[in-house]
């Protein structure tokens, strides 16, 4: 049953153990949090570098030798509250901002300030347990360089950085903007992916209604309905974020943007519109769990119809034989007209046969009926 | 059955009973209302003082002594119509708005005239027999001071109060529009903490329909529902009244305040996914008891087939063998084709033995149709 | 059956017979109106006036001899044609705009012409045979009159007609645009009395569904539902009615007169939270009803496999003694298998008792299925 | 079944029929167009003539003999191409509006172009086998003439024509375009006539919902949603066309004309909340019949358990007193313990008694759950 | 059970595989993808030339050498990643449309640049395993050329292709927009084909449903259900489509283009309207189907309780008499109350016509309930 469990239960503890009663734009280390690892990628045109650094310090003191690179600066982790608030100085992050970053259960949105964005896009994945698990990935953009913030060490977006280190194509040459973008675009193509798991997902499903459906296989659709539109809520919010940047001239303000950020806008419909796809597949798994169930019971009223059908008018028959009205008279004489059958030389016989012709009769309108056929 | 009554009755009546007939703009003491508390937080950067004060006379004293400090007037309590019109008069409130706060059943909303605020937010909370119970908190800001009023001693404002006092941080320093801004994000925050309760209540709900469902299940099921959705539509009021709050200018001129309200909104974006979230886990559960309630006719009906399948054609077979066809023909001789089984020697066990057959073949049966299990 | 009809059947055919070919704009008396009353109340600061008048001339005389005064002229019954055109000489009504007043089943709304208004309320209220009978009422202002139009002589404005005799307030003193407010407040307010009449009635629908549901009680839960909606798109056209009103400054162009058609959107809104509280109270009592009927159906079958599961096995042993069997061997000789429990000398007693056992292992095994209980 | 089937497949096949791969404004005479009767209505304030020509010629040569009458031109058929051509020709007919003349299952729409209207409505009547057919009038609007087209030779405008012919009124005095306004007015007004149809429909098939439910009832409730799903698209697009009217002046430039529009909108308006109500009704009604279904189920279990439990307990009592426990015992000596009930003086009287009183018991229990009451 | 998987699950991995990690905008050849047949059809007023040409170079050659025709070059399949590179070079193609070509599964959109046109429309057709195979047809426009990009050999287009090339008619004077009109309404015309198949197809739906229901045809009614709601997700998306192109004037510039466009844009609204049509149906048999499961369930009930009623008290009747009370008392005389019916000389004729009357007067009340009625 754990595993099926229908509640965000942890999520909402979270939020009101971390809310209530505290000084808005606070920040604090959350429970649980990581110790942050700093990942500073630099690139240009003809030059990449990948470092791992163990202090701020050492990090800002690199991004400031390279003012001329473009940097993506990867912070994984939180459970460091001073490191956070040098990045709010040195990089002029808005302290409500940073809360949204470590609160990090925020709604995808973007904001903009005096053409520097803050963007949090939410990167999934589908769980063992068959939950989608959903990450924020904070994203600001500088002049010269994107700060990503995330919890886990772990993410989606090596391919990217792969992408950066082998290729000499277009991303180094673009502005950071495009980095961003990017970013944006590696987190969007990852729906994919998680979609293909959870079609597999509804189709294991499916399967298993054909097989043998139970109560556990409903709690399984009603799981997966649940977590489906969980995605489709997250969905619709990436892309208005997405739509809100291309309405807004002030955020990609470079025109040649433009028709990447509709390009993504494309790619978030096309995640809703396969969404609305499992929704319905889901929504048709539902009806055919609940015809089944009727179909069960269809099926077990018939097994009971077929055999009281036929053995109760049998038994009556032997009952009816079975009486001992007797031929002998109290008062004298015979009872002639008291079962006379039973003193027939072949009265066994032509009640035996008699009995089996009612069978026949009766099997002839069932399988009329269509109720001896197996498929039920 | 009491605590599951499904209909807001008092607030109906309450409602019927104070308006029809009256004037407009006319104030009345309500049924049942308190006596007035009158509590003074009055602060600056350097500076706190918190009274509670007898009389409206000696409050007034004390706010006009204190020119330059920021005053929070709380009024708990409205059965003194005098002292409300002394309101009315010193500090400048339309009588309609006066009768919005006595009048405690107003959706939340914001008025906005000559740059003073009237704003009405719903105080909420999670009672013993499973009902959420909303309080009215109406605020009114002024140049200098925010005066709020309540039906109640009690509310969940504590922990603010205990911030400014406790604190030298930004509350102090900022303008009142923050503090009304305050009271509202703690107004919002205590949401969660109800949401989380309401989350415990439907777990508690998911785990007594598993172990056993009754009407009474379903009675709860359908009454948090509706909690729920009445819940909805208060947090979409809030919504809305801080969206507008955020689009007029005239509201907020401040623009360091912006992001502040902006995160206020976020939050009740919030609560308002959490709510849908909920709604549909409620909507689960219904299906589930729905699936119950036919699983455990399937179940009742197989128990019923299964006896009846096996016994019904045995008590048949053991009637046949009950027949009294007699051997003895009255016109003599003997009728040796009426029941030689019954002489036969072995006649007897060979009838128990196929009767044992064909229970072993009827078990078969259902056990291959899967009707033996006990998960059902 | 015949109060829970589901049909506006006379409504339509009224409509039909009234409308298909007749010129537009051409009065008529419609069949079953009443002669008209004509009720005039004058009022200054100073002065109040009521009379009713027999003829037209006569209350024109008044009015004319009083131009100083407002004027409420209250005409209730349309069975008089010429009446009817004489207020559209004299008073400048649009012969379309008295055509609606006459065929009164108009929707909620306004219109406004050189700054006069003609408005239309529907007045409701809550019929013994549990319908929502609304009457329409239609308002035209004018410079210093109201007149109002009804088809019924009853109608719930007599409260406002008390406070304007009554009353030296703020009635007398404002303009007629105010009197126009006032009525169209009293029958908002009406609403909220109709409302708690229906809350009580679905309040009875919920207890009786509890005691004894039946299929009128489902007919009930329908109609009522019905009537709930129809209110409901009442109740919307009568907030967009206001809602125009407060858009539009020519319609409102006294801007004191704006707070209190605030107040009543604000009211109207009130009405319709309130009738969606009890669409969805209606809805429960659907699911309610239908998961009574499967668990009475459950309920039915529960007993039929007890008592069936316990008896058709013991019917089958008693029967298997019953056999006929036969000791004596017609070939000589005695058949000492056949049936020797028969002869032994605690036959009896061990085969009663076994089949007690067998009871009792039935019964509790039913007992832990929880099917003893009697609450279902 | 054929009445009840529920596809409009002829009306897919005409429209697949006549258009793919077709040159788009091509002109063509759809299978079983009627040849076209040319009624020209002419009229002044003072003159009224009423001629039906048997060729375009002649009506052409009429109409321009009469420059200051306004003229009605009824085409009535469409199987004649080089008429309608003569038409695009001499009154500058678009050849695309022309063509949705005649395909025609054109939604209702307005186009305007140089002051002069092409105006698309669907008259409506309710079949004998329960459909709503809709047939299209097109009508153009010109300096001093209004041209319809239609495909049968009957329609519901007879009233209109007799008004015209009938009345001095203000028909005879106003702008075509008050006659273009006068026939949408009409069929509009038709729409209620329908309406009252259907609603006296649905009125019966509730009633035989009550006498005896089978599953040609459900069919017709399912059939006659489908139809009135469709009217109330076809009543929305009505609506649509006329708001459209409304809004461009460029349509309407006749500000006296604006009223008649604006209750024409009303018109529309009511028809859909009368449609509305009828959805609602039917729905009801679908509830109904499937609650019906439950409660038959409900009753036929009621009848199987009462026989069951009362006669299965009853054969096995008496089952057990036709065992044939011997009383002699082959070893010598009488088995005293064998059912020493069956040799008692009053066994069979006290045996019946018992039998009776648990038969009595059983009604007892049966009455108190309700089970016996007749109404179900 | 193949035919009717519910999942789309091809799809979804071929746009997995596709996507992620890819830079945006860089091509490659799908999988599966076909050479590219390369065909021009050229025409002018008076000259019309279609060519197949096996290399670009000869296609553009001659391209080239036709400056004053119009051109619709006609390319069918992507597998060749060179070609297609030199297309976006000669005819100045984005290469962000070119992605969208090769990844044909965009929905129908428009986009304009500098008065050059990229439209996808999607061609559908109705395959023999009931689903709706959709093809991405991509249309480019430019100043004497339209560029069409298709996957397949096979389309719906060659009715156009015979229009243009047996047609001396309006197409071959018109500028090119107006063959990118042709040929998107030829596309949209075929909707309608595909629309009357799967009219047809629900019509045997249907028909299988009265025939013999089973739970293949619940599958295949849900299966359908999904195709017809992403037929009209496709059909709303072709509508947004035109509906842009209608509003913006730098997409269609020339005025008397306008109505055509008007009228494929009614055309899409009758498809959407048709695809409603269909969802009722489908909604309908889905309740017909349901429905059609209960009221089996009420037979094979009704068979089980008539059969039971009738024989279950009779086999009472019959053990009754079947029981052994013994006229013999063991302590001497003889218990006349022990069972005497049993040797009244008419005892068994009494009880078999008792019985016979038991049987008629069950057959009366079944009768009058209507359960023997076949029509069930």
């Amino acid at each position: 049953m754990d595993t099926h469990k229908l509640k965000p239960k942890v999520l909402q503890q979270t939020i009101a153990a971390n809310k209530v009663g505290r000084k808005p734009g606070y920040l604090y280390v959350p429970a649980g949090a990581l110790k942050p690892r700093l990942i500073l990628l630099s690139f240009d045109k003809d030059f990449i570098a990948e470092n791992e650094f163990s202090t701020y310090e050492e990090l800002f003191q690199f991004y400031q030798q390279h003012p001329h690179a473009r940097h993506w600066i990867d912070v994984r982790g939180y459970a460091d509250l001073p490191l956070l608030e040098k990045f709010i100085l040195d990089f002029d992050i808005h302290p409500l901002q940073m809360e949204d970053v470590i609160n990090d259960y925020q709604r995808p949105k973007v904001e903009e300030d005096d053409g520097r964005l803050f963007i949090i896009s939410r990167m999934i994945n589908f769980t063992k347990d068959k939950c989608i698990n959903d990450d924020q990935l904070s994203i600001f953009t500088g002049t010269n360089c994107v700060i990503t913030f995330q919890s886990d060490y772990e993410d989606c977006l090596d391919v990217l950085r792969e992408r950066i280190k082998a290729g000499k194509g277009v991303l180094r040459k673009r502005p950071v903007l495009y980095l961003a973008y990017a970013i944006m675009d590696v987190v969007i193509d990852n729906y994919f992916v998680v979609l293909v798991q959870i079609g597999e997902y509804i189709e294991s499903l499916e399967d298993s209604l054909f097989e043998q459906p139970d109560k556990k296989t409903l709690n399984q659709i009603l799981n997966i309905r649940r977590e489906v539109n969980k995605l489709r809520r997250i969905a619709w919010s990436e892309r208005d974020k997405i739509n809100e940047m291309l309405r807004d001239e002030d955020m990609v303000p470079d025109e040649e943007m433009q028709p990447y950020f509709k390009d993504a806008s494309d790619h978030t419909i096309q995640v809703i519109e396969l969404i609305d796809n499992y929704r319905e597949m889901i929504g048709n798994l539902t009806e055919l769990y609940l015809s089944n169930v009727s179909n069960r019971m269809n099926e077990i009223m018939k097994v009971l119809t077929i055999i009281s059908s036929i053995f109760i008018p049998l038994s009556f028959f032997a009952s009816l034989y079975g009486m001992n009205f007797s031929r002998e008279n109290p008062h004298g004489g015979v009872n002639k007209l008291n079962m006379p059958e039973l003193y027939h030389p072949y009265g066994y016989i032509i009640v035996l046969s008699a009995m089996g012709l009612l069978v026949l009769v009766q099997l002839y309108f069932f399988w009329r009926k269509g109720w001896l056929s197996w498929s039920g």
